[in-house]
This record gives C-alpha cells, sequence and structure tokens, in this order.
C-alpha cells in the first residue's frame, strides 16, 4: 500500500491564505517526486488552521521531496508565519476514488 | 472553493480491514453524486483507526449523499463494528496536486 499523511498546521492571525498559496506553489513540482495527491484545506470553524492531505508512492518518496530545493524555500518561508502547533498522522492508503 | 472533509473513526480490534473494505466498495457510486476525491487510509500507529479524506463540489453534494441506499446499506453495516469514536473536520479546498 502507498504511503499517506493527513497533517494540520496553525499559522499567525492573517497569514493562512499566504501560507496555503507558499503550500500550493510547492505542491507544482511533487508529481515528478512520487505524489500523486497533495491536498491543501483551510479549516471551516476557525481563520487559522491549514490541513494537507498527501499520498506518496512510499514514504521514501514522501522524505527525500523535504530536501528538494524548492521544498526546503517554501518551508523557509512559511515557518515565520506559523504558530508551531502541528499535527501529522501517518496512514497507510487502502484505496479511494480519485486517485 | 470546494468541499473538503478529513474524518477519523476506530473500529472494534480485527474490524478495520473489513470497515475499510465496506467504505471502498460504497465509494465506487460517489463519483456521480459529485465526490472527486475519496480517500480511505489506515493509521500506521495502531491497529483499529480508519481516516478518510474526502472533496465534493458542494457541501450539499456530500450531506445528499448520505441519504443514498447504498451509503446507508454501507454505514449500518459498518456501525457494529465501530466504537463510536469519530472526529471530522470541514474544509474549504485551496487546491493541490492530484485533484
Amino acid at each position: 500500500m502507498t504511503y499517506g499523511c493527513i497533517a494540520s498546521m496553525k499559522t499567525k492571525p492573517g497569514f493562512r491564505d499566504e501560507v496555503a498559496s507558499l503550500l500550493l506553489g510547492a505542491a507544482d513540482g511533487l508529481r515528478g517526486a512520487g505524489c500523486d495527491l497533495y491536498l491543501v484545506g483551510l479549516a471551516d470553524d476557525d481563520e487559522v488552521t491549514i490541513w494537507v492531505t498527501e499520498v506518496w508512492r512510499s514514504k521514501e518518496h514522501h522524505d527525500a521531496s523535504l530536501t528538494r530545493t524548492d521544498a526546503r524555500t517554501a518551508i523557509g518561508r512559511a515557518m515565520p508565519m506559523l504558530t508551531g502547533d502541528f499535527t501529522k498522522q501517518e496512514l497507510s492508503v487502502a484505496g479511494g476514488l480519485g486517485l
């Protein structure tokens, strides 16, 4: 089964759209790195939480992607806008519709 | 923006694969009901938690899908295998790769 990950992060007030744009910009290069899904969602019940659901061919592909220059640049730009509140749930993908 | 939802449920011990199969079986009919993504994942850090990430054309499409006969049948079959521990996070989908 392929590797999945559901993560959340909280931004400082007023910065959620900018962080979401950074994440979406970095997503462009992920397909070639082994990513099949990279979904960015904004929590409906507050103004600061972002949820990201990812599916990768393997955990190794995911981990390697974090060393990419574009990923590191995006992370570096986003970090000052984040509070440091993160959650992360690793998954084995059982399947589904739309992958 | 389209409607997203990240939900988790816990199964009674030994029933996770069966519940996941039920969810995946019910997913077949969702495309025509306005669903663009229905991802079923098994938590890597226990044996009982299932995570589902969904993207729908609208919240109304999502809510209407729960009244479908096949969905109600699957829910009815799954419920006795679940503990009643659920989480649900509703989202506005900002975008991403693979949708």
